[in-house]
């Protein structure tokens, strides 16, 4: 079986095709592969030849031959999350219906895999690459400057990366988050948790260092927070290290350093999270405490999900438009591989707060 | 930029590596392949000569001399569904350790954008094939027989396909679904609500037909709910087609179809769901009518979710073992890429009841 499937003798050659058809290897290339001229009688000609030898069109082949693969490399940093998944939706779509198939390859966050996937995805010779980069503002990101250098479009998605100017897709997520953040102010609330910060051993003290540590963290975690920190200052309420989650980002550190937040002295009336895994984790750490939602505590975060409808109470959830950003990323992306060799174009796409019932007055959290 | 990046002027050919290193194209093809044998002495010497003319390994290229992509061919129902993504992180990484790349197709359960998948990846020539296919028991699956008999192995995950003799990894439907209704049954639930049932313009009037739709629905569906009308069966509980949804499978038709069974003058007293939009459209129509979990109405459903947890109450829920499926299946592919021509396995892999607070006992529902 194994030998049998590595060099499919059943399957006839362009060669053979070309014979039947009573034209030349260039011509079948030209009219199976769907590039260059072919005349319509011609094209018939090699089409019936191809059915009747039962031809099964080999895009490698083709590929030697045109230097056009029709694929998108896509590389995001976690299939597995809910954000990437609709982002994904959007880019398989409109790729689809323009006729290119996407190769997926999730890099978990790490820098090294993202390095690994996009070698891979050159390798593969595709005709561009959508990225969402795992690279902090300090990281060497020569694996995207070489792949731009060398001719393969990059549309970045997400987030952006300093030093790399080509095209990009994300949404203004400093204002997204401030003005959640500046609603949970409008109710009273002065004392508000944020998961998640920078991952770091030495947590910032004061906002100079929050702020240096911040153009060193990965860009929309960085303007998330920034977002938060505008808030505060626009109020004058200040900055406190305490209420910023400094650990890995994962469900059961979440749920650990919120527990330890709720648990000072003056503790948070209310939670901004900045992603679906530090929802989950802040939620577990109400119930741990018996805190509700609204009543005891408040909560709004990134991003929404169709659950967050049904919980008890309806979780005030920022939207992020998934699909479109994926249609997108894929559309500019198509248009650089047709030719378009206009200035890189930045697509900041909307995105809504859903207000539902996680959030309230602070008085109801001092039951006064 | 379009000509430029679509034939890499910049990127050396195998020749001159080969001229650099003083040996033979083929010496240079097999040692950047990682095929065939070639001595370290020569492996060093050509990629010494390989990094100093920063050559780009162009797999298509090695593709055609050696017939081998060391690529996996993913097609899955829904990547936006937590199932497959779960599933998805599985393959992923047992195929990135096997030094196997994964190119991910989603067909949205629509099987002509399956053919068009299998195509596309046979002519992509893929080493073998991961498939959830939308397939029911009486459609024509001649486009996974087919890739089967020309050599390119197919494991089937999540479902298994009728006359489809190959690899397949999955969990016992019928008895997940059956011991969860149990359960339910065990707390004095006779009318139990069902979504997802098959998806028909005439409902089934008696058990007879019921049973004769499902021989044409999806396998994993069919079996699901096989295992609720054995549980009914066992319990000597009458089948009713009013308590099983026959509309499209979308987050508002469960919402339409589930509010529609609690109007009954019989309402059910638990629900039980097979996949997360059912359950999500399910929660829906309790809210709309104020009814609450566990005092009024009892559910438990699959798939278990990080967001179930957190709940309230915490929802009882069937948890598949989404990451060791995909784990399983791609090395189950690998041995067969490999050359293993043993008989087809059936891989059953243990799924289980994660008991929380969504389900009771039925008197709480009729609130005696």
């Amino acid at each position: 079986m194994a030998t049998d499937h590595q060099n499919h003798p059943a399957a006839p050659t362009i060669t053979e095709v070309a014979a039947a058809a009573g034209v030349g290897r260039a011509t079948v290339a030209r009219t199976l592969g769907n590039y260059g001229s072919v005349s319509e009688a011609t094209r018939a000609k090699v089409m019936r030849a191809a059915e009747k030898l039962g031809y099964q069109p080999n895009t490698l082949a083709r590929s030697m031959t045109t230097g056009v693969t029709k694929t998108l490399g896509i590389v995001l940093a976690d299939v597995a999350n809910p954000f990437f998944s609709g982002v994904l939706k959007g880019i398989s779509e409109t790729a689809k219906t323009a006729g290119y198939d996407a190769i997926i390859l999730s890099t978990d966050e790490k820098l090294e895999l993202e390095r690994d996937a996009i070698a891979v995805l050159l390798a593969k010779q595709v005709d561009g690459l959508v990225v969402a980069s795992a690279a902090g503002r300090s990281d060497d990101v020569s694996h995207l400057s070489n792949a731009i250098d060398r001719g393969t479009p990059v549309v970045l998605i997400d987030r952006l990366v300093d030093k790399l100017e080509t095209d990009s897709v994300v949404i203004d997520n400093r204002e997204a988050a401030r003005s959640a953040v500046a609603s949970l102010i409008h109710n009273g609330h002065r004392r508000i948790a944020f998961a998640w910060g920078p991952v770091t051993l030495s947590p910032a003290t004061d906002l100079k260092q929050m702020h240096s540590i911040l153009d060193e963290a990965l860009w929309s975690d960085g303007e998330r927070l920034r977002g938060y920190l505008d808030a505060l200052e626009e109020a004058g309420i200040p900055f406190d290290t305490a209420l910023i989650t400094h650990v890995l980002k994962n469900e059961g550190q979440a749920t650990r350093a919120v527990s330890g937040m709720l648990a000072l002295a003056d503790p948070p009336t209310a939670i901004f999270t900045t992603e679906t895994e530090a929802t989950v984790g802040a939620l577990h750490s109400l119930r741990a405490k018996n805190l509700r939602l609204l009543k005891d505590v408040s909560l709004i975060g990134f991003d929404d999900s169709p659950w967050a409808a049904v919980m008890d109470p309806p979780l005030t959830m920022i939207q992020q438009p998934m699909r479109q950003m994926g249609a997108v990323a894929s559309q500019q992306l198509i248009a650089r591989i047709d030719g378009d060799t206009s200035a890189p174009k930045k697509h900041v796409l909307p995105s809504q707060l859903v207000a539902r019932s996680s959030d309230g007055p602070v008085r109801a959290a001092r039951g006064e």
